[in-house]
């Protein structure tokens, strides 16, 4: 059986023994820790609706007459593309956070393409490895993160450039038929929540074979240390006062995750030293999951929405011009994203690999878009919310005996809202835009798959101007040279 | 025969002798006008499309064994609707004007909904009726305007609430087995070059019966008067040279239609007093043009991208970064609202009558950028082309015996430009976005199909907030309302 | 002696046993409790400023022969505005939060104003006994507080129509010789910290006499208790860690102000019952403080972009001309909201009660450029910073004896930088963009001194069109109306 | 007598007999040929100004007990710089063009400086001629144009790089007593309207000595040729119907002015061949020219808004929250932009010279504001003025014996609005932002004095990043680095 439930994905993590450090302890357990539990539950989300009546016919395709999680999924036609733009923004709309096994759909999907064309070139056999692994992915319905991006050192070096050769991760040796890896990823979005990592090279320069490797680690394998990051406020999931949280269920981690010399058997390995092809491997990758921005940050912002209608209902003034007017603003803004994410997936193309791939310059213009619009949304939001939002009262303040009537009396809004709900939904802006969730609708939308600057390098290529400048010439009056 | 060649449908304009008025006196020809050609050869090249080898299969579709002017079409899949975006920018980008047939093409698609629904709901046989026509347009591959916008006097009543009542065009008189017009409509697209005109209302209330009157009316019925609006630079098109004119090959152009006791037989009325249909009908309308504009102004724009583009190269500096990052900018904004286009056409649905229509939110967002971005792309594009884009000589100082020579000295750029194409560039430039172009990339763009307050107002209604609000309402904290 | 030092300042603080609630406990002490002491620590830096030699001559003006600290001065002259603007700035950048003793600033000028015209035309005396008061707070070198903001219940109900009537504080009784006040004032900027509030009304109908009322109420009144605001990640401060602070040293808080029956003499009573007054009152002292926000903001993005810039140096990337132009367009952004401010002060003019006022249009377009800029400033921030600044160890993770060596090695950045000032940095711009510093930097700048509604309201009547209609009609063609 | 009346100046430009090309014909007076004559006027108007009772205080300033235009002063103190700013604001207001002497009133201030120091350094007596021909200047109240931007051909090259060493102007003989000049400069405002040009040299490279020259030129000095530049819809001037226009007594011109062996005497020239002073002089000149647009485009935005207010009135819409709301946020932009010009008089600072000049960063602040702000403005006119801005009928249809009634009966707006008046209104509206009158309230506010990217490299060296990022420096957590 293909489908694992929520629970049974909880137990195999629970059952795993990382090594995860957070604030300077070891973490017991990465799912029942209290700061860690909202992302291990927001990615059992994807694993519940894979299984809920009314989501499964998009989180859970049939391949091969076995329904599969879409995560783990080689997408074959535009519809594959269009649906994951719907259910990375039903689970987004759903969790206030996203769909956190989508860095992993982005990695096999970007692997398939570029191992099929190494093979063809190389005569390397990489393909029928990514396919065995896929296979049983999908089979074991596994949470799989991708790894790309390093710690870089200095920004302006390359690899081997760097001072420290580490600070790219990079095959150290190679020995029992297999590669031992050091250096470490950064930003790994809920890698301690994942049974395997599809770990990924930067563009490496011809010279620099070593940093050239892409693989499979079991999230278990020796050697593997993640320190846990820190977020805004979030030491509040410890304190046990679900309203101070703003979202209590869900929410996301990342981690710096370190290889301190990590062997990977070869059948395991999708690409070790063939440093031609990471380039188009970064492209592909950093495209696909920019593509899907346009569907999960599209998901968050409708709950950023919502709440600032909502707590608009709750001051009394939903109905006032100038509030509708800043709402529709924020639709607007959100429908744009989203739209530039269906048409991503509308102009896909079939691949030589026979997977179909969103089409990348669309792709990176979603992700342009989602660089900016979410700070708009909200500035917006914050400008409906008023100022409580950032001023507001605790949770133990409310229900306290002596001053909880108080503030309670004070914390009224329009008839017939309660003052805790109210209170409730500042609290859940306040995650969603200043706190834990602004990581992932602010920074993340900014950062998340490439900085700005990568979408504008890569649009500068995939949308050459020569037909744009034949058209103008074709249009322009005719003169004569001088004689 | 169903298409007709570009000659064929000049031929067919200069056979109708049209009254109409440009700068005070009557216009002897609409197409031989220096002032009107190439408005109307801007409308053949839609013909010319249709029957070019490598357009005829978007601008020509098959319909029931016989290929038809896309411009005709009453669309029939999704498929149909994606083509539609991808034919307006082909045509704006080889015209840098646009499609003129489009306005028709959305009238016979919305009357289709409405009549029917109409027909189905009153037991009227408007739905037939249109049929017909359609039918025959398609056949003798007519050119069709759509006639909604009336002049409105006082924007703030009412059609019944005017002060003269003929400010919305209305029915005076049924007689004759056919109704009798008086009224204008406003910034008439094209419609001195169709060869009917579809004549739409706005919305009507339910006392306003006179008022709703839609029906198709042959350009050359007796009582119409034109008058063709002045635009930006329109008397370099009669002074002989073409350079001054910038893009002398295509242009638009409009005119205020006036219906002085216009006759109109029954079997061309398609509605007449269901004053209650308007709003749909409007809606409907507006949003089809609206939707098709992520088409023919992201064409419009290529030219704009693409003469930007060259006058950066004729000045030197077509590798710095700073142009770089601003040819990028604008193929960002301008593929997004190509993007949005091609959404609204993807989430598209079937009618009731059988038609299917784009989304209707999506058809709004598309317009909302559009009534924004192209804005931006110009002043972009202006400030790629540096000071000599309005400061520019002549071509007749170009030419001239005595000081052309040092004009032509002076206005060299960077090497391998001629210093009369270095010109034509700045000169197509400033007719897209300070000329007579301008009408169409930036002012229509504004307020074609309505102003941007039509699309907040329209997408206040198309995209309720509920769900938005019930997604947050499931993830905040619950809290426990006052004992 | 007019001037305390910081630590006389600190001490009659710490004299004061105010009772104030934070996370359901009373807090001991509102200079010592950890989460406290930054914003304690802030408001001494405005009293260590003005005995700073550098400062003093901005700081301290002299008044009658003795130097008293700007925040406590009736302005005279424009160029006490001009210093106002310039000295703002010095403590935003100095501190990253702000002067705060700025709200009883604008709270005693803005009284200065009405008090004179209410005197004059009321017979009333509240002028003579507001410089009274402000003579001994200048005397004293007291710390106030301007509290204006009621909570307001249904915003869009004035007070008499609320069901709760304390939701705007008002009188409730008269007796002994002066008033008792019960109602509450929400988001009250460093009231822990000051030694008078002073109360001020919002906008009140003729009606409701009640509710306007302004007085000066010692911080230790009985009856006053303050609920604590909670701040992003707050708690931080307590856990003895500076780095995962961001900004040790300096910070802001609000409280919610409760106002239980407290009594108020008459001679510290500024305004009873004439609510025709409040309306002037809160233009006046709106408009006062948002005009600071043109120093004040623009001191901490002073911060933001000084740090933004060390991170790019730290990432190896200061020189690269994407990186070169988003600091530049953030100093044009920065520059811009100071260059408002200071033309607000250079447009000022005097008032009949002697004192020197900014110019009120120009102080409000001040601060709607602040609703915007400091946000496009933190996007801009936060794209430099690239993804660390959210995914960052702890200091325990970094100091770690078994971690802590590896943290180091992969936070490295380009030469010569050490990790952990480089995780400083990433924690210093957290604070001020998404931690408990985006209070200020953002929310405050978005909401303080009014909601960017107030300020566009307030243009409206400031700015009245007619002489831009009358320039406008002199220089359009003159037409011959019909005959 | 200093100052002459209007009619005195034109009537001295009559009687000079200049070389002008328009349309590849000799102009036989420029003041008095009709496209050319509301240009002529415009400068005039400044003449009028300086006589007229409400604005002589702020036009003519006292020098030395005479009163002098201001466009000729050299600048004593802040207030001469902040009387600037209006008088250039009341002149745009009054003229929708601005005031044409102002290139010249920056060239001598420039001047003034950069003599003054070359001749302390290097022993020139630059200084003491410059003032010579101020004093004549102020005197005989001339009209004096500054003539800095050379053609440039190949932007990405240097003077002595060009393909023709012509294409920056340069020095090509020193004889009898002066030097002989060949070249040409670009977009010369009013050139063609002025006594005396004031010739700057662009940034030269120390082996670009022969570029390197300034001096002043008569207007009528032999082999001086102009090409007068066409404007959107110039030739409507000629027509003779002023409607068509919009804005029939005012404009501007610019002109393309080659120097075909210019001969200019010794005690004429202000700087030749001291190359290491011309990137000062080009930044002082281009810096206090960009800090005028601050009073000038402010002033031509108070018209396009009075414009956009008057058409709401006569389409009866003015009241509607969605116009209020466009047309604050007009005001609130060109409010920010005036700020920041006063700003940049009120930073001002003495100079070696004896001269008072604006803060440089400042002035370009204004200056980037001002490549962004219009163009939003001119939208948001519009977007208000609606789509019969660029459809209008013409003068003509409207005074037609036959049509004219119909026009007037469908130009209809609310009551009380006369159709004709309508019509002007969307004229001058069209004018401003679509006609000739957008080459100087959008192009010119994008390139006069220097493109964007000029602002953004000066603010890049004149606001050194040093003191934000000790801010950010003190205020960081200290942490250990590694021991």
């Amino acid at each position: 059986m293909a489908l694992k439930t929520a629970e049974q994905y909880l137990d195999s993590i629970r059952a795993r023994s990382l090594r995860v450090f957070y604030r300077g302890e070891r973490m017991a357990s990465v799912v029942d820790h209290p700061v860690a539990w909202p992302a291990a539950n927001c990615l059992a989300e994807v694993y519940r609706a894979a299984l809920a009546p009314d989501s499964a016919a998009l989180l859970a395709p049939e391949v091969g007459g076995e329904r599969v999680n879409a995560s783990n999924l080689l997408w074959r036609t535009r519809d594959d593309l269009i649906d994951r733009v719907r259910w990375e923004r039903l689970i987004g709309r759903a969790t206030g956070r996203g769909a956190l096994r989508s860095p992993g759909l982005d990695a096999i999907n970007a692997l398939a393409v570029v191992t099929q064309r190494c093979d063809r070139e190389r005569g390397t056999s990489y393909h029928e490895r990514l396919l065995a692994f896929v296979a049983r992915a999908q089979r074991e319905d596994l949470a799989l993160s991708g790894a790309m991006t390093d710690v870089r050192g200095d920004r302006s070096r390359r690899p081997a450039a760097q001072a420290d050769p580490d600070l790219f991760l990079r095959v150290v040796a190679r020995e029992r038929g297999g590669v031992v890896l050091r250096g470490a990823k950064a930003h790994q979005t809920s890698a301690v929540h994942c049974h395997e990592h599809l770990v990924l090279p930067m563009t490496c320069g011809p010279d620099e074979r070593d940093w050239a490797i892409a693989c499979a680690v079991p999230s278990d394998a020796p050697g593997i240390t993640h320190v846990y990051a820190r977020q805004p406020s979030d030491s509040r999931r410890a304190e046990g006062r679900p309203l101070d949280t703003g979202l209590p269920d869900f929410g996301g981690c990342e981690s710096l995750m370190m290889f301190d010399d990590v062997w990977v058997p070869d059948e395991r390995v999708f690409l070790c030293g063939e440093a031609e092809y990471t380039q188009e491997l970064v492209r592909l990758f950093g495209s696909f999951h920019r593509f899907c921005y346009g569907g999960c940050k599209v998901g968050i912002a409708d709950v950023v929405i919502g709440a600032a209608s909502l707590i608009a209902r709750a001051n009394g003034v939903r109905e006032r011009s100038a509030v509708e007017s800043k709402l529709t603003e924020m639709m607007h803004l959100n429908e744009t994203m989203y739209a530039c994410a269906l048409a991503a997936a509308l102009e896909g193309r079939m691949t030589a690999a026979g997977t179909c791939i969103p089409d990348i310059a669309l792709a990176n213009v979603t992700k342009l878009n989602v660089t900016r619009f979410p700070f708009e949304i909200a500035r917006l939001a914050a400008d409906l919310a008023g100022g409580a939002m950032l001023t507001l009262p605790s949770q133990a303040d409310l229900e306290h005996p002596e001053i909880g009537p108080a503030v309670r009396k004070y914390m009224a809004g329009a008839a017939a809202t309660d003052s805790g709900e109210r209170m409730a939904l500042f609290r859940l802006l306040e995650f969603l835009t200043h706190g834990a969730g602004a990581v992932y609708f602010l920074h993340e939308s900014l950062h998340g798959a490439g900085a700005p600057e990568a979408m504008r390098n890569l649009l500068r290529r995939e949308l050459p101007l020569d037909a744009h400048e034949a058209a103008a010439r074709r249009l322009m009056a005719r003169t004569q040279p001088a004689g």
